[in-house]
């Protein structure tokens, strides 16, 4: 008699799953690092792993499943077929290229198009209920591929967005009046990257508006220049870039966060990407972050921030550029 | 227009449940603690309460619900109607009367068989893929009374039994030790209380066993008089309730380890009462405390601990003379 | 040779300390769930306990050391003797006794001040680079006499005041709003209780002023009657007691995120009573509830929130009554 | 008047320092999975970053700070110069060279010894009372180093040693049993890669051993061929490293348990490496891994595992080995 029917007296088959599954899909320094949050936070203990690279993603998996006694016991999977993601509760997909020196921003969104086209259908498939976050960048025109080629409704396709922007911006605040970044508020919304908008009006203390305080935060003509926390939330992406050759603990702290909401059904309020015709008189179907409510249904409200006349203007900018991106794409 | 309605931008209905909803039948001492453990220890942030004591019933979950900002956004629902546990993936009952003065056990027995026969059938009605957890005393039989009145097969019924005496002799082999409780290896077994049964074959610390270094550990022979810490277990509930009243802190937060277990389908190994026809020479249809794998499917396995002749025969005698209580039992 | 000398190769003596010792005085039902929370929370795992009533004080103690092996190995003390307080970071002080019928408020707060003279001084000297939380009610009144008695600079010594008013408000808040109590915000200061300040200028939604959208709220003119929102907070701690007969859990966790913030040295804002003179136009020693910025060495700064006359009125008066019942205190 | 200055009444100077302070020298793969083990999981909020590449260093700190909201405002320093890491109650060592091709062990140890040189002085001169852990490779010939270069007691100097081994032994045992990983008990103690010894005679579940159930598991005669599951803990180290480059995860979250383990004092048992001579016939001073209590004292015990022949003899020669290699290098 073998050493394990000595050991157990068996009663009833064991569960396969555990009904927080999650997917993410492509196992680079960001995806790594957000799989790696949902385990050490306890967000979740059931990953499944997709990518095309099959060694690094064995190798990811394997070095996983090592520590999984320090992490509650987590369950992970991997494989390059997309049938081990089959009845995930959510799906992060942080696939994609970069831009090569000289590319267009449309040829760059064709390139990652071309890549999402084979990756979300076998998602949905497998997942016909799932919520689908999406970080491969340019993020708010690659959530609007992903909810086209889904064909999924738009409150469960949704954009990292400027979630991590607005974590940089209340870091960068709270090492400016020295408190704790959980104590400062305040958004940054619009597209994410360079053209984003802070909502200066928003930010505030213990509900104590800064602009209440200073009435021209924010602007050119502020003499303490806050404008410039603005300005270094752009630069600091760019300069962990060239410092250390990508981002990644915060991006996959924020996708920890949001997958957090969702899967507890908090109904908490986060700055990400979705759908936005009809909000700020936008007119074309494009995807940028607004506050949105998350709960296990996605997306279930959009808040309503009055906006300047200038941070309007810049959303709809924004919006006006993605169109135009947008339509150049061959689904 | 109402100030909700110019907050928000509505997108999609909110979902109403989470995936992890844990329904606390009795909400004393031993269900109150229990549900705090599970809400401050994150097993889960879906929880209802049922009780028929309507008042005490609405000020406990009123209570928790101021805070629930301090507990990830927790729901707590509670109602005296079943309808509240509706969809719970686990159930926990706490119910149930305590003996009184000059009671024999069989009357305190049929006492609380009579009031789970109110409680178990709406549980399973509203919740009939649930596991559930019994923690009112005496464990072993009301386990047994819960199978019989629920129609459950055996796998999902199991009694909390002796995972808080393994708890309580480990705590204390840690203070006779200097170390860690969670570094103290060692299982009690058998019937939760006074009949409980310590395998001091198995007690180690790093895989060695206390019983190679004092042959004659837990026996009447021993110059160390181990045996005494197992006594202290036995006598340590008692004391407890002489000094505060009643138990409720360790059994509320064992209740929370076999709840983890079960929701998160970990497949720890702990020792619950379960089915034990069959193991160990046990002729009747008993449930008695063993080391058990939970999962989400509740119990896939037991362990087959080699014993010595003495601890199976304390184990077959308590198997006797809880059929004889239960031959009694009308249901 | 003894079992234990035959384990262990001795290297070197254990240390006695975690450096994060807490005392909790008072093992009544708020004390106990602090101390609960504390532990599952993973505030600290190193409790020291003491009361005078040896018995409920050592059964306490004895149910969670039976726990220890599920919170993270908790070391768990406790002694009618203040030398087992002995190192401690923070003293945590529930003890007192409630209002008799008939008596007056002066008559509650000198059995209490009698009380903490014999519970602050030996804590002071055992401990004395510890933060005082004090949470006895009338607490804002107790917070000072605390003050006066130990000696402390004004920073060490806070009162846990309208932390918890203002969680109970937020969650009342989500209620009515249909999101998360942690995307709530808001702020009740003041006297804690019935005389308590809701700060309702600064009550927003992500940045999203309520009353920016109902310039109302609050006052009696509020056609949606949000004013309701603040009385349910002072009546529902009323509530609580008449349901079941005192409040414990959402005090008890509310205390448990104060000493997080102190022991973490976080630097984050919450609502507690501190010391108010030159604040707000109060010309009086007194402790009442304001924003402030709490971390390792206590209260670093104030919030200062712009108030409307009626709420500065409303805290000058609360100040005044202070006063008045203080010069009547002996010390 | 500044809006700094508007929203603030100071009180008291904030507190430098939490108490739990953590430097980790070395930005590499397994410098930052443990640095963000240690932020995730909770053991510290206070981590002081070193490394010699100063951008690299540079953007690894802005990246964790960009997500310190994420992590309960979690402080982050990074400096190349050591003063930053004043104060520390630990301090965890990954820095140092890889093998090159042909490079003999002794040369390779030479190069890591002339690295170690550089840092562990300014380490103790700014943290005189700090435990050190040391998992740079060959860790426990490096660890010895350590513990000459720094002129500490031996108890203060760990090396990682095996307890990484051992936790791939668990998940390895997990897989095959199908149970969790931390209800797998074992140990692999000795040298830390090819020439470790698994101790077969404790591995067991819930305290049975599966040596009683299969006399010859580990052996060459076992018809279950229990043997490779070692050979397989040996080769998948190797294997990850091919697969995705180098090893981190599974590295960084042991080395959090350690610290954990250290930093709330929990006295729990650990397989590290530690100073050997006198132990199992060992008479050289040479730092190998056996079962430790580990607190905030560092090692205050070694568990004297009962060892087979073959067992002792491996033990030995790693011994042997070491003392050689040690016996050439130039301090």
């Amino acid at each position: 008699m073998a050493t394990i029917d000595k050991l157990f007296q068996p009663v009833q088959e064991k569960a396969e799953d555990t009904g927080s599954k999650v997917t993410v899909v492509g196992v680079g320094q960001v995806g790594m690092a957000a799989v790696f949050s949902l385990l050490t936070q306890g967000v979740t203990n059931n990953i499944a792993l997709v990518d095309v690279m099959a060694d690094k993603l064995k190798g990811e998996m394997m070095d996983l499943q090592h520590g999984s006694a320090f992490m509650r016991n987590a369950r992970i999977q991997a494989s390059t077929d997309y049938s081990i993601s089959a009845g995930s509760k959510l799906c992060i997909v942080t696939a994609g290229v970069r831009q090569r020196e000289g590319e267009s921003r449309l040829d760059l969104v064709q390139r990652n198009t071309d890549i999402l086209k084979h990756i979300i259908p076998p998602l949905v498939e497998y997942s016909p209920d799932a919520i689908f976050i999406i970080a491969s960048n340019p993020v708010d025109i690659l959530t609007y591929v992903t909810w086209k080629i889904s064909g999924l409704p738009k409150h469960r396709v949704i954009g990292s967005g400027t979630n991590l922007d607005s974590a940089r911006f209340r870091y960068l605040l709270s090492e400016r009046l020295g408190i704790a970044p959980t104590s400062c508020h305040g958004y940054i919304i619009g597209e994410h990257g360079d053209s984003s908008v802070p909502v200066w009006s928003g930010v505030n203390i213990a509900g104590v508006r800064l602009s209440d305080l200073n009435p021209k935060i924010g602007s050119d003509e502020d003499p303490e220049n806050w404008k410039e926390t603005h300005a270094m939330v752009v630069t600091s992406a760019y300069e962990v870039i060239k410092l250390k050759g990508y981002t990644s603990w915060a991006i996959g702290l924020s996708l920890s966060q949001l997958a957090r909401a969702i899967l507890s059904n908090a109904n908490s309020v986060h700055a990400v990407s979705t759908y936005l015709k009809g909000e700020h008189g936008i007119e074309d179907e494009v995807f940028l972050s607004l506050p949105c409510v998350l709960g296990s249904a996605g997306v279930s409200d959009v808040i309503r921030q009055p906006l300047t006349e200038a941070e309007t203007a810049q959303l709809r900018k924004s919006a006006e550029i993605m169109a135009q991106v947008q339509a150049g794409i061959k689904f």
